[in-house]
């Protein structure tokens, strides 16, 4: 326990600095922690909660090799496509290992050799076990560590309505697993990036470093990333550009003027009244476009088993001049693998004016894309395809047909909530479990297959379901804490409860023992402090590793004790002889404070 | 638990059979393996055990990462030495990274930061991890897999009478542990290789495919690795040699004579009168021998803080014509880090003869080294030196005069004990655990130091103790079984009791579930076989996967059930409402048992 007075620079958030200064962790490399006798126990415990959860869902407990073999990667495709961030090594017998990111391979590969019918289905396989990511700048000690512990679930089904019920009893799981580690997470519906399943919710905690834009409704509870946030309509209702136009689009001279701002100034308008309109190149766009403006040139790829695509292709987005673009919502909707903004040549190329004169109206070389937004717009500004000219009084519809209109911008906080019409707030988040509809993708790749009741081969269906052990228990430290240290949720703390003897010596040794023994045959978990400290360094260092019920054993109070939560100012005086009683009851009050809803 | 009537060619050894068949492992690479529910629940077993005794001693457990920087094994001196079985990456960032195999290097490092006074030592730390070995040809299944479990500790010492201290407790703790795993182990002292302590016990279980040769006193239970194992002298007392030579030593002619038995055949006597000779290259031979023929011209290394020593020299090793060189021994004896064989033309150059005619009778190119068993030899046969002759009637110290004598022979079943006297036997064995005074080696190369009682600045000395978990898992196997599977011990059982009702349904399913309820409620690990199967299919899985308690609970018998010890014949008809009782008892007289001396 060698807790520290000082820590060093590089720890910026709370937990990462409190789990050095209480002397629960240490750096071992970069990314990469030892775990020390008192961060272990806490460790464990969430390990524990997790486990018990896991198995009293259902499901069962596995251990594959956290080494292995590539070829599996290369099976499921993913040796390609998982970047530089796995671990990958040539052993000397030139066999390509991998030191395992996540496990959707080993567990296919293990249950395609085992589950050969449909009466093994549904079955939901988890591991708790080291993972390794080659994050490039790992930071916040266990937040983004290298390695990590992660339990990670695998459930096999033969239809989408039983895959649907373990996702839903891995939500409640999930809930029950966070609620008993004292921590309050956000569920948010996430978006499902490349991974191309139909369902998928996110456990956030509140984080001021957290990677993720939460956005959050006050009144329905409605909580999305704002990669898949949607939000309501907003019309404009008063001023320019909210009633439609009377007179035809005509052109307008803009000498010098590229930006928004420069056109708003120079209008002397507001950003809302324009049609902003950016050229994307999106990447592996499964969309069909066949009929659109441009495609006709494009290559478009047809795989044996999936999906025709055209491996790149070039679309106008418009969205209204204060809104942004959300890349992920528009790859979503162009179903590309990636969007990217277009070169400035690119954009010369297909809108035949230098940037910043794009605009809809009269584009055929490429197929427009409006924001919901540009559908609600009227008499608006847009560019005009040539170098200091843009067209006003346009009208969606009348002057310009979008190929396709779709939900593609950032939702911020202020915006109205798409269930139920609220203005949203927006908070930063840590994600700490991911449950997810994967689908067929592996078991198809990786030729998984069972008999259904017709004796016919058929391939199931797959759901994922990961939490993040160590960025678990550093979250209930964010969460848990103040100046003086860890509070730690009685659930998930080394120790439940710490004896303090003024000195362990005479009666105080004597009465410190006889409770320590006492508290320990029934079973809590006590830390006696026997060091031959000053008093004050005890109390210090017992509130920085943040035992939640601490007893104080000094002559003067002698017979009796003095009891203290962790959280707490006053200490209450009671009968040494009443003490262990007390303390077995807040114990376990406070552990069923936790399982309770 | 997909159990198997069948399994793979490839394993040859009952528990890599039987852990396949009863569905406790499967293999996902070469030499990697998964754990399914059932094997998992025995290894964590083992590693509970192992924890509890650890943590009984006074160690405390720590959790380094798995995946370690390159750098402090290039700080401790071991990234050049440990060869390719060590799997080393660079990663994106070029940062040397090291799937553990071992310890040492971590533990140093952390506590070297930790640890500053004497009033910090001893200190005992451990870690139960995952570890990797690059093992060119995994095989045996667990018994020697790529990646695998293993607990290793390091205790730290101001002083040799502590390290010996924390090395004895180890050797307790681990004949604790072993034997509640229901294991018979031979604690052997080891050979301690190129780690250079000077204390040592490896912990083996006979093993047909063991690594290591046992030697072992029926009388006095002397057990020694062969690497290690002495032997009592033997001197011949009749036949040919065993009386001193009373005429010089003369030279004979002995055309296309070259090997022992040839010479047996030639001059009609027996490999006991020949001294062979042989000529051994030594790798970084600390032994002073710069009196000694020969030494002159070799060059001698003498590092800034360590021993000096001769990177190449060469000996001619003297021993009776029956008996066989330890390798091992030799290099202990020489000091060296490694011998080999000469090539033959540096035999050639040394003797000045062709190979086959090597002996210590004029040889002033090398120093000779006798075994102790030419030390006994009279009137004996050597090579002359020359092409086709030999001399006889050779006398040692008085034809020849060794520059040292000492034990090298390779001790074999059959020889006598060095202690007792008593004939050895001999058993292949594999090692489940080591306990190893490990010294300055790593503490000094890795600056680890504290300030003793007088404020001087010390080198703590170092032990290191390990177990392969998966190893005593597999060994347990191998010493717990029969024809129709596992014999679990009550300890390591992966359920402690099952219940086969002969068909789950009506009063049997009742009196199946009551009793399940009931036991489980004592605390009793119970598996309730409830599949739609025959009973006999049940009977034949419940002994394979070696549950070491079965109550069979069939319509015939009720209100009676029939309880069965895994290895016994006969069941026992019991009411079922004394049935539990009885059963608790069993489990804790079984456990109890384990626990005995």
């Amino acid at each position: 326990m060698p807790t520290l007075r000082e820590v060093p620079a590089e720890a910026v958030i709370a937990s990462h600095r409190l789990l050095l200064r209480s002397g629960m962790i240490r750096k071992l490399g970069n990314g990469l922690f030892t775990y020390l006798p008192l961060g272990l126990r806490s460790f464990r415990k969430v390990e524990a909660i997790i486990r018990e959860e896991m198995n009293a869902s259902g499901a069962l407990e596995f251990k594959p090799s956290v080494v292995v073999p590539g070829e599996i990667w290369r099976e499921s495709g993913r040796w390609e496509t998982m970047g530089a961030g796995m671990l990958r090594v040539v052993n000397r017998v030139d066999q390509e290992l991998v030191v395992s990111p996540t496990a959707e391979e080993a567990f296919t590969a293990l249950l395609r050799s085992e589950i050969s019918s449909y009466k093994q289905l549904p079955i939901n396989v988890y591991q708790i076990n080291t993972k390794y990511r080659d994050e490039v700048r790992p930071r916040y000690g266990l937040m983004r560590a290298r390695e990590f512990t992660m339990k990670d679930a695998y459930s096999f089904h033969t239809d989408d309505a039983s895959l649907d019920e373990t996702y839903q009893e891995m939500g409640r799981a999930y809930r029950r697993i966070f609620r008993r580690c004292g921590l309050s997470v956000i569920p948010v519906r996430a978006d499902s990036g490349a991974m191309g399943g139909t369902g998928s919710e996110e456990f956030m905690v509140e984080s001021e470093i957290g990677d993720n834009n939460l956005i959050l409704c006050p009144s329905c509870g409605y909580a999305a990333n704002d990669e898949k946030a949607g939000c309501a309509p907003d019309p404009l209702t008063s001023g320019p550009g909210s009633a439609p136009a009377t007179v035809p689009y005509a052109e307008i001279a803009t000498p010098a003027v590229r930006t928004i701002d420069e056109l708003c100034a120079f209008l002397k308008t507001t950003s809302k009244a324009f049609i902003k309109t950016l050229i994307y190149r999106a990447i592996n766009c499964e969309l069909d476009i066949s009929g659109a403006p441009g495609a006709a040139s494009l290559k478009r790829v047809q795989p044996e088993s999936a999906a025709p695509y055209y491996p790149e292709a070039f679309f106008a987005v418009c969205i209204r001049g204060d809104l942004d673009v959300n890349e992920v919502k528009l790859a979503a909707a162009l179903k590309a693998s990636e969007v990217e903004l277009a070169s400035d040549s690119d954009v010369e190329r297909i809108t035949g004016a230098p940037v910043g004169f794009a605009g809809p109206v009269g584009l055929s070389s490429v197929p427009v894309v409006a924001d919901l937004s540009v559908m609600a717009m009227h008499d608006s500004v847009t560019g005009a395809l040539k170098a200091d000219a843009h067209f006003e009084h346009v009208e969606p519809l009348r002057d310009f047909t979008p190929f396709l209109s779709a939900d593609v911008r950032t939702v911020v906080a202020g915006d109205k909530c798409a269930s139920c019409g609220a203005t949203y707030y927006a908070k930063k988040g840590n994600e700490l479990g991911h449950i997810f509809k994967l689908g067929y993708k592996y078991t198809r790749s990786m030729g998984m297959n069972y008999l259904d009741e017709n004796g016919k081969q058929q391939t199931p269906t797959m759901g994922c379901y990961g939490i993040g052990v160590d960025r678990t228990l550093a979250s209930i430290i964010e969460e848990n804490h103040d100046d003086d240290g860890i509070q730690w949720p009685m659930s998930v703390a080394p120790f439940q409860v710490c004896i303090v003897p003024i000195k362990y010596e005479g009666a105080m040794k004597e009465a410190a023992d006889s409770l320590y023994n006492e508290l320990s045959a029934k079973g809590v978990e006590v830390l006696l402090d026997d060091r031959d400290e000053r008093p004050g360094v005890k109390f210090k260092d017992m509130d920085l590793i943040g035992i939640p019920l601490r007893v104080v054993v000094g002559d003067k109070n002698l017979p009796n004790v003095e009891v203290k939560k962790r959280g707490e100012k006053d200490a209450s005086l009671m009968p040494q002889a009443e003490a262990a009683k007390a303390l077995v009851t807040m114990v376990s009050e406070a552990l069923a404070a936790l399982r309770a809803v």
